[in-house]
Parts: C-alpha cells; structure tokens; sequence
C-alpha cells in the first residue's frame, strides 16, 4: 500500500526518475544518503530525466540556458532527490520536515537569478510534501561551474519522524 | 527587561535591521531559520540597510567594490543575521555558540581574498557575541554570482543552551 | 600507544602535516573544529604541505593546475584534515563516519571535471578510514575562487562514536 506522498506524486501526475546513470568510468566514492539518528543528509543531486541518465540541456544559466531552462531544471532536481530518498528510505511518509537546502546554480557571469531558478526546486518540493514540511532554510547562489556542466545541483538535509 | 546580548548590542551602538524587504514581485519559499532540539539553521543572509532593504552597493568584490567596501557588507550581513534570530528566537541570550559559517564572496575572477573579507563578518559576530561562543569553524569562498548580485552572503548553524 | 588508524596512516606511509602556517598578519577568527555531542564540525581545508604551509601550485584547476594536479591537491587537503583531526580529537579511533564532504575546486571556467578532483580528496580518506566509514555525502562543485587562490577546499562533518 503506497504512502500519502507516495500518493500525492501520483496524483500530481509526476514520476521520480530511475537512480542516477553517470556516464561510463564515472567513478562516485560517496553515500548518496547518510542517516544520523533522525537526520537525513543527501548528497549534491543534479538534473535527471526519468531513466535515471543526466538531463539536458547542460550549461550555465544565463548563457546555455535560459531562466526558464534553468528553473525547470532544478524542478527535475526536486524529482531525482525525491526518487533518491524513496528507494532510500523506503517510505517518503517518514520525511518530517526539509530543514536545509543548498541551491547551486551554474551561473553565467552576469546572470544573479539564482533565487527564482532554486524556487524551481523549492516550489516542487512543497507541492509534493506541503508547506509545513518542505519550506527549509536555504541558500541560492552562483557557481563558476558544475560537474559535467550541469546547471543546477541541489544538497539537503531532512529531518525524519522519531 | 533586555537581556545580556541586547545589552551588549546598544552598548556597540549598534542597530539590527528590520525583515528582509525585497523587491516587489519576489518569491522567497523558504523558512529563514529553522529550529531542530538545540540546532538552529540559518537561511543565506545578504547585506541589509536598517530599513532590511539590500544594501548598497552591489556586484563583485574586486570589481565593483572594494575590499574594503566588501568586508563592511560581510559585517551588515552579520548584523542582518543577528536581527533575524532575535525576531526568531525571542531572546539572544538562547544562544550558546556559533557552529558553524558558510562565507560566501562575490569575486571578480582574479579576487583571492575571501578570508578577510568574510572576517567582516566573524569578528562582527565575536564583538557581539564573545569569543567563546562566535569562534566558528568556517569556510570562505568565491562565487560566480549571487542573488540580486549581492556580494557577501552567509549561512550559518548555532547551538541553543538546552 | 597508536590507534588503528594510526598505524594504517603509517602502514599506508602517509604522513599528516604539522597545523597551517598563514602567511604573516592573516588573521582567521574561526576554530578548525567545534564538537557537539557526537558532531564533529570541520572548518574548510586547503592543501598544505608536510610543514603545515600552503602547497604549491595556487591556482585555477583546468587553467593553472592540470586534472591530475587538481586530484593531488585533494588528496593533500584529505591529509591536511585528518592531521587537524587527530589533534583535536587525540585519536583518530574516536571516528564512526564521515557524514558529509563538501568539496569546492577552484575551477577555469570551462573546468567541469569537479567530480574526479574531489574524488582525489574521498580516495585517500576511504583508503585511511576504510569505505564504510569514509563514504560520505558529497557534492563536488565550482568555485569562481579561493582564498590564496589554492586550487581546492573541502569542509566536512564528522560522526563520533558515543
């Protein structure tokens, strides 16, 4: 029988990717979860399309990618860090509450949009976990670039029921 | 009654800003701080002018502005940040140490000096706080960018007394 | 008499560096480690050489630095880290697991290679502490650049045994 979140995706229609399929001889020495008494720590999670494989297009926001682009990129992020933390820690229900999110935009020189591209992400988040849970801390800032020119990568840590 | 940190802050002559005011239009979906047992996060903070507009100026450090000019934004952050937990915890006198300080610098590709610029901001944090409980272990980085093309914006994790 | 880990560092014939030596009148009001509960909190770390000073070459990975010089400069800042640790902790044995690595490259701006370098950083901690242990969350991402330009910084955070 399937959770309430599990539930709501479905009734919004959304499907959480496969896990990640990096490019072959990719080599990732990391736990893309680590649990800590009832913290969660999720690693830096990228755009992926629902076989799992990295999403296109690849590029900085403001120059490969526009802020459209950029926004739903970083809206499939919200969907791969869910699909993660599904297979991780079986039942999305345990989740209490988003506590931090760290909102890492591939960032053209000149381009400061870096708050309406993460809201991509955040606004996903809470139409999947409601308000109360998922609204978290958060930093929305500009990198010089990321692995594989992705233009969004996303770390969290949650908080699950005792 | 004030308590003992408040005491301290008028003794500086120094004033906290009022709430974050952004421009209109902006959606910010984010909780600017959580609090978890004795764990207290903190959203990315930018410079603020008393009234909580972002100060002035804005863009990089090391092109549009100075180091010096980079390190009194890094110390408006700090009071920025100090004005949010008093509205958010009631009493400053809840704080028991700074754990931890997230630094980031809107560089100019060739600026290399984060650290005293970000020093702005901890030894802000120390006047007010003492040594014992401001000593933060840190780090202080370049950005691409940041939002609204802010040049110093700090995230932050502190300890309540139990 | 050595711990474990000791003795596989000797084993290994690896050899921590002495604390960082700052160049004169750096001033850095922040504390390497802060300890809560069984948290260990790491302040971020640069490569250093066996004398604790900064090591060479300073730069950006993909411009000044090869891959392959952006890897070892990892790698020096994984022994940089645990020589801090083991003296503020006294013996390295006390360590159940590295929860979280976040690993900033000072990147060219068309460098995407993030992942390899910091891999530079989890290699050498996972040979060290072992793979259970050492596999932490990660993210590995892009900087516009770094204090003393040095090509690579990561901060950690850290579980004690009860």
């Amino acid at each position: 029988m399937a959770g309430k979140i599990e539930e709501r995706i479905r009734e919004l229609g959304l499907e959480l990717p496969s896990p990640l399929q990096l490019p072959p001889g990719v080599d990732v020495p990391l736990a893309m979860v680590r649990i800590v008494g009832t913290r969660v720590l999720v690693s830096g999670h990228g755009p992926q399309e629902t076989d799992g494989s990295i999403a296109q297009p690849l590029g900085q926001v403001g120059k490969e990618l526009t802020l459209e682009e950029g926004i739903e990129a970083a809206r499939k992020v919200a969907l791969a860090m869910t699909g993660t933390l599904q297979r991780e820690l079986g039942d999305l229900d345990r989740i209490k509450s988003w506590v931090k999110v760290f909102g890492m935009v591939n960032s053209a020189p000149d381009f400061n949009g870096q708050t309406p591209v993460i809201n991509g992400f955040s606004n996903q988040i809470i139409e999947i976990f409601g308000r109360e849970s998922g609204l978290a801390t958060r930093s929305a800032v500009g990198m010089a670039n990321l692995p594989f020119s992705i233009p969004v990568e996303v770390e969290a840590e949650l908080e699950l029921y005792e």
